[in-house]
């Protein structure tokens, strides 16, 4: 008799996604298989269809648990000031990016390849990510920069997120000559700073 | 006997590229195909061939000369202060944007979905239009802004290009409540404002 602990059927998809997830952050999406993923999980190929349809539900599976996570360690600190609280956020971001480069830029090429699915959840998690900007209630407010929800606003906003991605991505790939604590300066300043022409 | 002018080889390859670039503003480039452009061009399929040796090089070809496009009429004009200049040349970016998105956009999901030809260009365009924000001498360089070329300015005014890039396109898509000319002092003052910061 085993001395395992019985899992049910959904505990142990969430176990497998997670350990998908962990293993994203070596590899890109297209590198990380079914057979792949049951190997590391210890169990059959068979069974791992027992929890995915298809290789494609294991992918956007795994995919929307790593933009959670993403969501989930940004979410801005309730202490200090908008500035301080919004470079808080930005270095949770940069140690993702840096933590989990290959998924995440596999990430970000899928939904610009047109896969329906997975730009579905960029835009979603894009989303998200900006709309803590413009939650007043919230501590990285809009109304902290003393700005008021327009559309030219939104589109900045828009345009601040498309720059702080690509900007993190190029510094993750070659970090020389900027450190890290002036490079989460420049970006949670660039925020205010793009809003001020508004 | 026929009173068509006769075209060399390189000049009639020359007028199918051109055929193909205007037939990419309504087209993504998958869309386009060595039939279509054929039957556009009144020859046959098999000629096509004659001038280009697969659909790739057909594809890269069309693409580049399309970039070397846009690089010509975002040409900044040698006159007005620098904020003008750069409003200018946004203004040629966002016409050229709208009157081919489907092409243009087509272009950055091609360099997105790890095609190395498509990359490249889309690589070399984005370096050529920023590399004019360094070139000191010319109409919009970065003396003008008064700062020097330093990693954090190359990685914000990056920065600030892959900002114009999505703003521009998600303008294209829905430009309620911003006009044109809104749009092209915001983008333009957000370049120094976002300098400023370093």
């Amino acid at each position: 008799m085993s001395t395992r602990i019985r899992l049910s059927p959904e505990a142990r998809r969430e176990q497998l996604l997670d350990l998908g997830v962990q293993m994203l952050a070596t590899r890109s999406v297209e590198e990380l298989s079914i057979e792949l993923l049951a190997e590391e999980a210890g169990i059959s190929r068979g069974l791992m269809y027992h929890y995915f349809r298809s290789k494609h539900e294991f992918h956007t599976a795994v995919v929307r648990r790593a933009a959670d996570e993403v969501i989930r360690v940004t979410a801005p600190r309730d202490e200090g000031g908008p500035l301080e609280r919004l470079a808080g956020s930005l270095e949770a971001y940069v140690d993702y990016v840096a933590a989990n480069y290959a998924g995440y830029t596999s990430l970000v090429r899928g939904a610009a390849s047109g896969d329906d699915a997975m730009r579905q959840i960029y835009d979603e998690t894009r989303a998200a990510l900006t709309d803590r900007i413009f939650d007043t209630a919230g501590p990285t407010g809009l109304a902290e920069f003393g700005v008021t929800d327009t559309p030219a606003v939104r589109l900045l906003v828009r345009g601040w997120s498309a720059m702080t991605e690509d900007v993190v991505m190029a510094w993750v790939r070659d970090p020389r000559g900027v450190p890290k604590q002036e490079l989460l300066m420049l970006l949670a300043a660039a925020l205010p700073a793009v809003l001020s022409a508004t």
